[in-house]
């Protein structure tokens, strides 16, 4: 459990840290300038990315990474000062090849693509000619509970025919998108096992019967890339279009969504320092009713408790990076969901703090803060709302005691109990 | 201190509430599609403001209403259930006259107007015929400190001439604005009392030199009438738009933000209702892992939690209003800051269960949660941040401790002072 | 819902403060030397209690009192101001009969008793020649849900015979107690109906087979009355020592539990006005770092925090005490769920800031707070656990709710729905 | 920054665990009925000490241990499990020579002692001869501010005078007890250095004017040990006795402070896991309204996020450890008041949860959570109160901004800035 940053570490984040500074803060204001002009900002991004690939900064996030591929291969442990470093400007994990939900579709086309599916998608993704999205989260449906999702992918001869209608298709509106993901019933008999009912499969973009219907704002706020609303009516792909067997659905969300959901966690770090860093010089900087807003206790005291709170985060995020590169996501499953539920409260927590240091200022688009109090917002759903994680790490802990049930308290026994076998 | 509706708040009431069902619902949709389009919806309210009028469903907000004017006079208490009641569509104030920020500025020329201001600002502000701004906060200062603020009102000759720049100026994007209430300093000399420097000056929004320079979205949301940023070069008015006398600045902010914030805080309590009526609607509609999200003890916990904070913070209101009834506005000076910061911490603590339960739903634009959340987040700096009102409370808290030093502790004597003539 | 203290109840609370003044706090450090000597204070609180008496300070909580018996009526919203006051002292409620568990006990003598029962049980409550307990809670039981208590009440010809184990009896040790009103299993039946099969029985201290077993402490604190466990083997009474019908426990333990429950919330809002002036008089006493504790503005937040939650808590309370008085404590019940929650969690917050602000002091037995703060922990179990009253209140708010889904989101239709005629 | 428990750590842990299940367990009712007595448990205790120094585990908290010295050197990081295993049992400390304020009292001694008070003092601490305690913080000054103390050691000829009140001297009430050592002023001149004018003096208990005065429970509760106020009246001492040089005061309770906190907070992890399988053990076993309390999401919700944040503290524990062996403790300063604070309130906030669960037993002598809740709360003061401690980390945040005011937003320059050289 060696969390420290090693050498190797330190000096690709370094590079990372140059780079940040060199070239993408300097094209922040650029990026969302266009952004606000309603189009994805090619222009911006796409000369970065071929720098960020030159430099070897590319595809960071990828412990499976093989020799042949492009990029650089990091454990996940490396892999997370990295990915804070590429929180703090938000838009900046494409110009690495490390943006979701790009990374988790790699991840799973890497894992389980056949020959053919590695060849036209995966390779383009990797060298990052196109991007995708993953049709998973339906609006009619509490999707928490992956057994209510309703789209269908039906077989039809040598055909799948998709219907459905899915939302929260994060990248569906990015300019270079040619793929989806889509989560639906393959098996809709009665008596089909619930946990094996339902596929991924891969879609063309251009599939006839598919359309994206509306990009949905999170809180007010527009993603370039969209978080789109699409139907899949009538959508028909060939058989070999299946990802994994029928009915490994399940299987793969959850492979899908471990690493996933931990880069987020690290992002969110991030995102928390460039806060607190931003309510630090804000309560130097500012003065009210004769002394600087850092002389109050009040706010003091905000910011220890977000350096207590941040600090303590990172570690888990790191615990938990260090066991899913030792062990397996499946192994620290329960770790990821302590560390998505700890680090999405902590988002909202701290930048809170920091727009009240900030004042009015805090909500408007002047700061980086409106943007990441609001995001934060989405993380406690992002990946799945808190409350389903918080059932898997309470479940896990209960199965710990069963069977213990009494040990504790049998050197605390109370007289009545002690002396029941007089009975009462 | 007698809380319960009257016979005739309970009459005014259920009118207000019929109109709300009968034109300003079903108008809602298409306010907002013309709102996403970027112009303000004249269209959707001025045939519901004609409508309101002839209703006497006008200018309820104001308690001294004078018989020769337009609508209904309602005293602070009457009035709450009624703004309660608009809160739940946030646009509709307007649609009966009651909007911020005109009614603060109706209640300050009503108050403080010579006869020719009168005529001429408040006369069609009362009919609803123009809308106005008051141009207080400014970016580049610590504005919850009135003193930080350093727009100039210089006199020169028989005009006043005014520099500065002033943001969150709600209103000023309204295609009927015409009035801008601004805050300035008029007496720049050091040894200038600093409660006795400022004042409020008139000024005409066609006067060379003014401009509305952007809209500034708060949380990525741009209001229909704007959160302006403003600004003033040179702006030349005559003598007699002084509004009270110079150096009246401090007493008039006073005056004009007691009502202002508790109208807020009606509204919130609406709102929280609102949210906790969705909240409930879906927890019964929605299920997850075999059951009713109704039926897990979790949110039920968030619904009573929700239910109980909303009752404690109504009451607080009313008696605030009450208070403001019988001895004015000054004289509940600091239950108003007690209820300004409660409505507002209770807005984004409601709103954000609500979210939880309604999962992503929640924080996209099809349900109104995610503009009452942010929203809410704006109302903990909106007429002052919740540290300024805290300080306020504590302030008039340790003054009545004062002199009564040791009087608690009389009886509870510790051993080693009872003994201490003995010395140590 | 007129909350003002009435002239009449002004006077009767003067009156009290006063004789609070006079005669309580000045014993107030004998009463602990006593209790901390381990009896019960008689020399202390007897001869208060024929002041008392003779003042016209008695018996205040009881709103059936008739003018046959000792004391002075008072509705609950009058009483609520006095046993504020009588809060502040927490062993004073005896010195006016106002006492849990005896006040409970007498309500439900007084609306179910025969006239022998009242005679015997009833009258000398009253005049406070005698002192009661009420055996309820069990320790093998989880008490919260009544039909867990496993008590049996078995008749046997003309007698019922009693066996069980209660805890938490409130009172037992008391020197003066004579009666026990005992919960348990009248109808022991697999088919009897869960909520008509418990009893109330009247148990007279000196039977035998009554065993007190040991006082149990409540966060190491020894109450000079004691919340004792107590053992019933074999216990025998008279048929007639059925208080109401047999298998009318659940109705009684409602009936008992709702004006108890509201004097508790009202005795902790005085103890936390109490417990936020001992901060404020800290606040201004003590010095560290170069300026007194009140000028930091951390602490000013604490006490300002403190002012809100207390005043919002209290109008609960008194609206809560209106509702009862009009309507019954019936038509209460869900208004005294969210009072008993709010009041409870209430004491530990206020208190707890209280105690930071005195330091080390704080948790000794030198000021009030240590008792007023592991008390208050208590008050979360005390007639109920939070979680059952919030359950409670949820249930009512869904109700509200069911029938009306929709309703809400009618004007808020997401695009794709609105097009769903099209299908998908 | 390897946390992970070494196979040597693993080993002692063990050996600590079963000595725990074989010895101290088994013995923990008769210590809490001897305590409950009044005396200090010998008969328990010294038994267990020499198994305990025979099996070594003895002085396992020094890193400073020397070859000859009794014991058995860990690293702190080495330590941190041990400590939380003996958190389980508050009083099991003693049982390894573990226990403060010994430990604290031994590290100074070791550091800073000469040879001759080494001899006399250090030697029999280490083997558990006598006991010690420290005379610190005074009931009649705010405490937390060091420069507030007033007890004075005054230089007369060839000894000092000793004059004072102290409190929470834990230990002084020990039958063993032989050694005070005291903070006072020995430079009262008002010129001189704040921070050099204090002096730690060693006082043999047995000396003429020194008296324990009474112990101090805290929140009820009476340790054997006694947290105990004392008084040194024209208590005279050798010039030999000074610890140190005169005015080094504040640098040996700076020394003294760092392992005994961060000590502290390892017992606070052990307990809140007791606490969290008590809670675990509790839910399971007990039903309620039809179902375990297990399966209610609220008791869910408690579990996972007791778990979350144990972990999440531990981890910032054992980081802090690690830098106290690697940097020494005043590097880690800022670390350990983080952690100070974070397990304080982790204590309060866990155990609160298991006693809400475990009903009215929980706040009984029948479990150990009353204790551990009230301990909790004292540890928000105990070295120091939490006030003081978030102050220490802000002012390392602030320094750390300062200077970079600005960088961060400079990507974010808003319109009327970037547009200010037109002037406005």
């Amino acid at each position: 459990m060696d969390f420290e940053y090693s050498p190797y570490t330190q000096e690709m984040l370094a590079r990372l840290q140059t780079f940040m500074e060199d070239h993408v803060l300097p094209a922040n204001r650029r990026f969302h300038e266009l952004a606000g002009q309603g189009a994805y900002p090619l222009e911006v991004v796409e000369p970065l990315k071929a720098k960020a690939f030159e430099a070897g900064l590319w595809n960071l996030f990828m412990p499976e990474l093989e020799d042949s591929d492009p990029g650089t291969r990091l454990s996940n442990l490396e892999y997370a000062p990295l990915a804070e470093a590429m929180g703090r400007v938000p838009w900046s994990p494409e110009v690495f090849n490390c943006n979701a939900p790009d990374t988790g579709n790699m991840e799973i086309l890497k894992r389980f693509g056949t020959p053919a599916q590695k060849k036209r998608w995966l390779e383009p993704l990797l060298t990052g000619e196109i991007r995708s999205f993953v049709g998973l989260t339906e609006p009619d449906a509490a999707s928490s509970d992956l057994t209510n999702l309703a789209t269908t992918i039906r077989r039809e001869g040598d055909e799948y025919v998709i219907n459905g209608r899915k939302w929260f298709s994060t990248g569906a509106k990015h300019p270079h998108a040619r793929l989806a993901i889509v989560f639906g019933v393959s098996d809709p008999s009665p008596e089909a096992d619930p946990h094996h009912k339902h596929s991924f499969i891969l879609v063309p973009m251009d599939t006839p019967g598919f359309e994206v219907v509306r990009d949905v704002p999170i809180m007010h706020h527009h993603a370039p890339e969209g978080h789109c609303e699409v139907v899949f009516r009538d959508v028909r792909v060939p058989l070999d279009a299946m990802l994994g067997q029928e009915g490994d659905g399940f299987m793969l969300a959850q492979a899908r969504l471990g690493p996933g959901r931990i880069h987020h966690c690290m992002r969110t770090i991030g995102q928390c320092e460039l806060a607190l860093e931003l309510m630090c010089e804000r309560a130097l900087e500012r003065r009210t009713f004769g002394k600087a807003l850092a002389d109050n206790a009040n706010i003091q005291d905000w910011i220890a408790q977000s350096r207590m709170e941040i600090d303590a985060a990172r570690l888990l995020m790191l615990q938990t990076a260090w066991k899913m590169d030792r062990d397996g996501a499946r192994a620290a499953r329960v770790d990821v969901s302590a560390i998505k539920v700890t680090a999405a409260r902590l988002q909202t927590q701290v930048v809170d703090r920091a727009i009240q240091v900030f004042g009015a200022a805090g909500i408007t688009p002047d700061t980086p803060l409106s943007y990441l109090w609001t995001w934060g917002r989405a993380m406690r759903f992002l990946d799945g709302p808190d409350e389903v994680h918080l059932k898997v790490i309470a479940r896990e802990e209960l199965k710990k005691a069963k069977g213990a049930v009494g040990r504790n308290l049998a050197h605390f026994v109370p007289p009545h109990i002690s002396a029941s076998n007089k009975g009462h």
